[in-house]
């Protein structure tokens, strides 16, 4: 790890600068993919699962057999652990939920808010070496708890056409509708557009590779919402002469393995400090089976020393980090200064891994700086809050003359019309 | 306007598509725009000022002296219009502020949500044959109560270089911070990339015409948030034999005269209140001064015939209009049914205008269906909510373990050791 020491502040613009992020190589695979898939339906997603996923299936939703099966496959351990992630995802979510509140504006003028769920979301859960079944709660619960009617999921099969069984053990607990053996830009088009088998939604959740990433901001643009723009996981750990350096080291391993693009952050304050961090971390990464993964991410991080920890914040705030962990004893008096940051992890027992797996918050988080525009997963992610208002006779006389006025001044007579033809009704 | 009378479900989805919208052809102008704002900051902006807007500036910034002027040159009226509009707008945005809970989702794990404001936001108010002030209202009044410290609004110049005097008005009393003379896509560039006058914003807001909306959707899907995609206004009605044809027919026209491109529905259960309504859009239209812009979207519009009020919400819901009048006496019965739409106004006083101008509800509001996972512009649009999570050592102790499974089980030991190194330290 680079190691900068009390650099000046003109040049932490530059220290934060994340790798550049470049999909427009991949457009043309991806819209040639989207395009088949919105015109030829089932018969393209078949085609491109044999093609990418080497997966040569009969039907594309997982069957209620095969869903028996995999239950018998989870271990009991991890069942539990599903369950309790479960009970504390639900419990911070479900506390999320909007109260409307009725607010007379003017007298007679009467708006509100009501928060409604959206009718289909579509959910995307990446293959590969892993099976990440943890994102399947953070999304599917939240879309449960909100009242969303069809929750789908998408997820590549392997070589024979099965999911993971921890994927579908998953799915069931957090109330997903139905499956699909769909991975990569295929899925996001069978999603965003509909074909025989899958339904179009109205939104995207969930993370993936570059082609899923590039597919998601091109049906993004025009044809359905989605979730958040995405980018590489990172970590940004601030510390004081009170911090653990073998915590310290584990937690920044922890973000290092998800892939050598990962970047992790050590801001700190205390040289002596940073000097057992980096020997921690060797000790550490000698032993872990991802360790050629965390190493070269590793490589693209930093350790900066500033001098105290109100830089410190301010200098995560500039980074605006995906996670931020506060592993300082003295947390309390400077959670009050974050204003940019994805998830925050208070105090030594926090660790990342707490909130990626079962504290209860969500851990699809804004990536890359996107902490400064966009708010991770939550109930909110799910719903619209649809506006209404209702006037009475004396709603009118209240605001009717300031309407025509504001919509004459506007030159937009029709719209000074329809409260005139009120107000003279009224008077 | 189409009369559809009774026409069978299946031919609904065919009854309620939009005009395609196409901005692909725009995208090379847009590009080129964009890039040359990125690369030459302002010298490219005045460029473009001279090239698009034909105003050749001195400066980009209005001065103290322009908003002195201009608030010299609104009429009292407008003035008092505009203050009141802005107090309702206040009123329902301030009652829409989020209050955090501290939930302890397990014993020794405490999460919460905090609500902050996006820091810095770009508002754009297009330019074109009338000023646009109450956008101005619109999207500054919640930036300001959000809490948002740094708003600042583009919109283009007149010939003579000069900005109308009511929307500066509209930016004094809403709160805007610095109003730049800057129109179009290089209004947006400028926005999103920062130039040496204008600040570099991390959401930008606000209408405009097709470049404009082509340039957010490019700088929205990698360089900054957008508020929402754009699309042509439109309104749907539902009546009855309650409703009164006049203010039917005023309502319709108020939303027709926006643009050629904008769409008016009504959804009726009585034929004779549809043939009392064409004869007074004919005779309301006769005497509009924006009559040639509104007749031609009336000839994109159309009348449907439907057997009772629930097919009325039904359609309704499968069109998600941007604006929904329930212009019937029985409203109440419908409210809970409505799940798609931006906002919606209840009963006959309740015409769009109101909401248009100072009933306290946004106007900046999803079009083109985009209401099926879209919210309009409202408090949420300015704030991020950032999750914090604090866990003692009996926190460790409720969730640690089934972190450590979950962790191993998607193959990511260094999470697991994250949690395993506490879980020993605290047993």
């Amino acid at each position: 790890m680079n190691v900068l020491k009390y650099p000046a502040k003109t040049e932490w613009s530059q220290i934060i600068q994340r790798p550049h992020l470049e999909v427009t190589e991949l457009k043309k695979t991806v819209e040639t993919v989207l395009d088949d898939v919105r015109v030829n339906g089932d018969e393209a997603v078949f085609r491109y699962e044999a093609k990418f996923d080497h997966a040569t299936l009969r039907s594309l939703m997982v069957s209620e057999e095969e869903l028996k099966e995999a239950d018998g496959m989870v271990s009991k351990d991890l069942k539990e652990s599903l369950l309790l992630a479960h009970h504390n995802i639900s419990r911070f979510h479900e506390n999320q939920r909007f109260e409307s509140k009725h607010i007379e504006t003017a007298p007679g003028v009467e708006c509100w808010q009501k928060s409604v769920a959206i009718e289909k979301v579509g959910l995307y859960i990446p293959g590969g070496t892993a099976p990440l079944f943890s994102t399947v709660l953070m999304l599917a619960t939240p879309a449960k708890i909100a009242g969303c009617k069809e929750i789908i999921l998408c997820t590549p099969p392997n070589h024979d056409g099965k999911v993971h069984p921890a994927i579908l053990a998953a799915a069931k607990i957090a109330g997903v509708n139905k499956i699909f053996k769909i991975g990569g830009i295929q899925a996001i088009g069978a999603m965003a557009y509909g074909t025989q088998s899958v339904p179009k939604v109205y939104k995207i959740f969930g993370p993936g590779n570059q082609y899923v990433m590039a597919a998601k901001q091109m049906v993004g643009i025009r044809d359905v919402a989605i979730d958040m723009p995405a980018g590489p996981s990172e970590v940004c750990i601030v510390a004081d002469q009170s911090s653990s350096p073998s915590y310290i080291a584990a937690d920044l391993l922890s973000q290092a393995e998800h892939g050598t693009d990962s970047q992790v952050l050590l801001i700190c304050i205390s040289e002596s400090i940073v000097n057992r961090v980096l020997r921690e971390i060797e000790s550490q990464l000698a032993v872990l089976p991802r360790r050629d993964i965390a190493s070269k991410a590793l490589n693209n991080s930093k350790i900066i020393l500033v001098k105290d920890l109100d830089e410190a914040i301010e200098l995560s705030n500039m980074y605006a980090p995906e996670h931020l962990i506060l592993e300082v004893d003295r947390w309390n008096l400077m959670v009050d200064k974050i204003v940019n940051a994805g998830s925050v992890f208070l105090g030594r027992w926090a660790c990342e891994s707490a909130g990626d797996y079962a504290s209860g918050t969500n851990h699809t988080l804004p990536t890359h700086g996107y902490a400064v525009a966009y708010s991770g997963v939550n109930l909110d992610s799910y719903v619209r809050k649809i506006t209404f208002q209702h006037l009475t006779e004396e709603g009118v006389k209240s605001i009717g003359q300031a309407v025509v006025t504001m919509a004459v001044d506007e030159q937009l007579e029709a719209h000074a019309n329809a409260m005139r033809i009120r107000l003279n009704d009224i008077e």
